[in-house]
């Protein structure tokens, strides 16, 4: 096993201890600070006092979920949107929910990065039709991103904070059947082959999101339609597949990831 | 944490060990175990004794990546493909790569089944043009399937069975140039977005893996082109992005995950 190294990093921020458990991405003695916009390393015992991380551990810990949610929503989640590919034309910045784009007077929205936080993107104003988790990075063109060919999106109509557990702390339990019956499987980890896992089906009838954020999808490879699975919506509890999103027809499930932040 | 459970599973298989170790799935006393094609629990030290698994662990560790490629090659890794979607039409079972499609006497593949082991798929004959990573499961119609809007395919016209390391074994070196130049990361996990891990840029210049099977995307979440980085193809070696598929025009990398067998 390779050791649990430092990843790059210099903002004490919310992101970080997350960052800092899962990472095994190794600042090395020979890396060059300056190239390609990485940061030095930020030492360990400091980067784990973060007051943000500290902050977000208590308030999971003692008050629960609604309490994590405040301080999750108090934490800044930052989007960067453009109406033209290639982070051209019109740009505006977004740091809590989009009901509808053409309110912040974009026809359509081309190009996004996101600099922090996980989002969710919708095809249709009001968080509705197909749903996409977008994470941290830079997606320079809607048309090589949104849908696949026989489900393309022509775009995204509105767009909202996610509020994710730490990695380690995600937890969810898929059913068999609808309503939490029949078999049964307990994930706190990712799986882009459920088949390959053992569960015996390509589908997933109902699931209870016990912490954390979770993207299940159509098809091995975490491809084909998505639906996002959170926590303190629902109650974390979504019995039948009408409940995954409005856009949803079948419960063909083969893959599910915690959603990173 | 969750304690490390039994998946579902009774074949003594090749698959049973990374499984097992992967595993949180968890078999529960109330599941009805002749529901949804689910198959009665093995005991972890006979799951655990799988001539199998024990030949690949001492393959690995003796003999270095030939022997295990050997050893994985004659392992069962099943596909089966239709002519028609939802697994209609003509039908036809592979065990080992194919070149191409039409010499199969298919004019298109429509659906397929991946019974066991990952499998690459490919947009032209002879293993050329887009790559697609196929773990097992379901892909009922190549038209929800098969690429972007942007980068759509018609066809999947050749394929063949990917070599993996257990998940726990597998290991990369990603740098920020070419030729293995630059700040560099190691990794050994799953990254659905390098940036939010703090890779400072949109971009991975070269590879090394070092064990096992790779996927990297061009975008967070596992998204737009797959480039699949094999340990034991260039010898791990991928200096420049010229050398990740005849397909590929920018390296522009966003995600990476190991590939799941």
């Amino acid at each position: 096993m390779l050791r649990e190294a430092l990843p790059f990093g210099s903002t004490l921020g919310p992101l970080l201890l997350t960052r800092l458990r899962l990472g095994t991405l190794q600042d090395t003695p020979d890396a060059d600070a300056g190239g390609l916009g990485a940061e030095p390393a930020v030492p360990e015992e400091v980067a784990e006092k973060a007051p943000s991380s500290q902050l977000r551990q208590l308030a999971h810990r003692h008050c629960g979920v609604s309490a994590l949610r405040c301080v999750l929503s108090c934490m800044p989640q930052q989007m960067v949107v453009w109406d033209e590919a290639f982070f051209q034309g019109r740009k505006k910045e977004f740091t809590a929910e989009c009901y509808d784009v053409r309110e912040c007077g974009f026809q359509t929205v081309r190009s996004f990065k996101i600099e922090s936080g996980a989002w969710a993107g919708f095809e249709h104003v009001g968080f509705q039709g197909q749903q996409f988790v977008l994470e941290r990075g830079e997606y320079p063109r809607w048309e090589a991103w949104g849908g696949r060919h026989a489900y393309h999106v022509e775009r995204m109509s509105s767009f909202r904070p996610i509020a994710c557990a730490n990695h380690r702390d995600s937890k969810m339990t898929v059913f068999e059947w609808e309503n939490f019956l029949g078999r049964k499987g307990e994930l706190s980890d990712d799986y882009p082959s459920l088949p390959a896992m053992g569960w015996g089906s390509s589908a997933v009838s109902s699931f209870r999101a016990h912490s954390g954020a979770w993207v299940c999808s159509q098809f091995p490879g975490y491809r084909g339609f998505q639906y996002i699975l959170e926590c303190d919506r629902h109650a974390g509890e979504y019995k039948h597949f009408r409940e995954w999103g409005s856009h949803v027809q079948t419960s063909q499930v083969q893959s599910i990831r915690r959603i990173q932040q």
